[in-house]
């Protein structure tokens, strides 16, 4: 599990209600139907921006990768390492019988072991890697725009506290608790962004980019095998995708 | 049809009305002079920038996406792939009596039937997705634009509403309703921008890549179905368009 | 003309003008020295931001193009059309004698009939297609400028409104009026930005992406007089830049 | 020298400065400490951002672009159609002796004397135009840098003078006056923003835009001369970068 | 070491702590549960952005980057420059005796030396600065992060003050310093943001422009080694990476 994740929520909500048991008034921050106007709000626009599917897909991408645990990209470079060893020791079409687990890089192979041109490959594997980054970016849409969303209707609530207020300014003694009523909904809205939607998408993109890296590693590996080369060469080359701190002696 | 967008305008509606009444002052809300200034100024600026038939255009288009219900692109899968069976079984020419109802996909065909190069089908495929593209980009700018501007005009309702009231402060009882009622054009402003334009604006967006999918999925068939690919070829590599979940087994 | 620009402008102005009237304080709106600072200082800064010729030649350009309605595609296609039919019955050279409007055609043409080779003339199109592009994103980049100087040299004369007001509190009731007065600059800043920057680069920008599309089918369209298409497939293949809509039965 | 960028700044200021006076309290617009932390703090934070010599670097450049004035780009045309003419008259190597100012032309010429291949001449021009564009790019960072920033600083400095006066309210005749005193930070970010450091790193941009297009033509024109095209076809494709008001007669 | 992010960051918070101790109330300045809540929610928002692996990681490289001292280019020029004499004289195997600091450079010149083909030393090369420049902008991704969430998080700080004190204005007196205590989280988030995170992001960016550069230059120098080209060619070309004022007499 992403630890990170978890602890970054707990983290930033534990610091948030403290502060604002602090302030000894801790029940002036709960307001029902502040919370149903923002939070519903921003969930109703969600689903005029986004084709009701998206919004569930990426709810459900959502949650699969903010607790995913990221591979190591040596395992990958050591198992295609070691496929271009069998090809090279017996052939293409041994590498049918080894058990790969992803599917991207089984297909890749399958596609060799076929006798698929090298052009067919490439443009089969870069296509599925296109349209994932593609997914990926919907998926990253839909929490940006619920970031975006939620200052929104923050600000419409507020607006609508500000106009009940000042219409009715006959008793003074009430200016102060409605105003702060009618901020309320500016700091849900302000939290709802900073510490869920805003972070959760920049999170997406951090691993859509980490797969995307896996995918091209895999990309570059069965190109080199189907041209046969030379496993260290495949080590040599699949290595430069890597930071230098977590590179592999050669 | 597009049950969400319906929802969400609905459920947001609904929602930002339920604040209002619970204010128990909504006749306050209504100030007809702000609904003209606003979404008058709105319009009035989106002529400016756009010439008429491109607004006219982007409400026509725009009205038919956000009710419209995307097909499946297994249909078209299938369909192409049907169409690569017959021209392997019979011959290209074969294709010209198949019926097909995407006119995209049946011009594509219908010049591969009259035997034109591979280039020129690919171009001409090409430039209609290209400036489909720049069309749909063209009505989501009219929704943009006015997305920015309901707010700029909100904001300034509100600030001749401040001019009016400051310049007057004679009679003090009357500065809080003067307030509320500048306010309201900010209100309006932006209930339009993020209830209606820049969620449509965004749901035109993501209609349009799905367009964009659909034609990219039938350039590559037709290319294929040219170069006389085998069936279960013309599967696999359309099959890399879609997400893993949306695949069929091969 | 274009209609669209001029109800816009109109249609603008006589709303905001009306709501200021409806608060029976016309007179409150006009300042000479805050209309003078607003107006002056952005003028001033984008002599800072580009050189005089650019700005000289934005305006002109400007003028002309939002007043300049749009020529149909269509001609140009068919006149392209008939220039290949020429070419086919009689010969290139024909092309010399036929009468063409358009400088940027004609040079194609021109070029084409004196032999060059198919290279260097699109090389040619495409440089000046290019260099086209490059001026009037400047021209919109005049635009653009005006648009974001004009409300912050609005807040910057509320800046000095509000400082002179607050060193001098001394008379209450004179806070009212002089902070109305501080306000206006913000509220001319807001008006010459959203009603008129803003749009009209909007505006500037749809016009350059209509002249782009009609160059780009020229430059399509000389490139097939030159390899000699048939006509039909001359048509065919540049009514693809065009919507469905638009397009002409072949 | 470039009179638009003196004409520019000296009117700014003298609209703002007159507009100050009108005020009747131009002392109050004078406060050193935040004079001080606004300039300070934004070259101080202009030094975290960019190494020191990018700073002295931009600045030098700077002042030379803004009073620059650009030369005519029918100079360049004419000098590489008169090369060309004596290229084919006489011979390459006769450019050897040709008077060229530009140091950048002249390489270029001289890597065509020398018998250079045509690839190894367009790739060192277009890399020394491509590192050119990323120097000029940095050059204008550090004034958009400074552009952020001294409004930051402005507000950092509001937000000090606001917590002074709000822990202070003991004289309430002393609100106002250090309020605005509070404000002049904001006053002075905002002028030192809008009047100085963002129009000027528009009009870098502007040069260097020009530059760009000066260095394109002469690489077009060295590939030019090296193919041995005639003279009348450089002028023509040369022509092409101009905008048509801007062409010679050919 | 790197002066100028010292004497910025020296500078810029000696000057806000000047300001604030000429306002007579420095005390007033801090306040820790403010503090807390602002570095706290940043750090703890960080986490749910980005991967811990990668936050460490980013104040690492960020550390060791910002007191980094860059080397000069004209050094690897030269180096590069006599590589190519040692192995016009002798041979290119006589490159692996040669001393490389450089690892990129080292790499590059022994996958040379093993007789790999031109295409992948260059293509091993170019993976390798593409990645890097990936790990780079993610660096700079997560400075920019916290340079965001700071200043959201002084505005939440800011609405819970607001909140608490407003519901609770019984005694005026206590309105102004609780206001006081309610900006200051807008001014730490203000500063932490403009003086630190940003400004550094920043430079992150200066530098890894830097690192491409000179791994550019010696891609290009690696590929004109294999090339055998002539060691002054090699020099006249490498020297176009570089202003004018940084280049060498040839």
């Amino acid at each position: 599990m992403d630890i990170a994740t978890l602890i970054g929520l707990v983290g930033a909500f534990a610091l948030v209600i403290t502060t604002i048991f602090m302030g000894g008034n801790a029940a002036g921050f709960i307001d029902i139907p502040s919370v149903v106007v923002v939070i519903g709000g921003t969930f109703a626009v969600t689903f005029i921006m986004f084709p009701m599917g998206v919004v569930i897909n990426a709810f459900k991408v959502g949650m699969k990768t903010l607790l995913f645990k990221s591979s190591d990209p040596q395992d990958i470079i050591r198992l295609i390492t070691s496929l271009s060893d069998t090809a090279r020791k017996e052939s293409l079409v041994a590498l049918e019988k080894v058990n790969i687990d992803d599917p991207f890089l089984k297909k890749g192979v399958m596609l060799v072991v076929d006798g698929s041109s090298e052009g067919l490959v490439r443009s089969v594997m870069e296509i599925e890697l296109e349209f994932m980054k593609q997914r990926h970016r919907q998926g990253q849409a839909v929490f940006k725009g619920m970031g975006t969303m939620a200052p929104a209707f923050g600000m419409i609530g507020t607006l609508i506290g500000l106009v009940n207020m000042l219409s009715n300014l006959s008793d003074p003694s009430s200016i102060g608790p409605a105003m702060a009523v009618a901020l309320l909904t500016t700091f849900y809205g302000a939290i709802m962004a900073n510490v869920m939607f805003l972070p959760m998408a920049t999170k997406l993109e951090e691993r859509s980019a980490e797969d995307v890296l896996f995918m091209q590693i895999m990309i570059e590996g069965v190109s080199s095998l189907q041209r046969g080369d030379h496993p260290s060469v495949v080590k040599e080359k699949l290595q430069a995708f890597l930071s230098p701190a977590l590179r592999e002696a050669t």
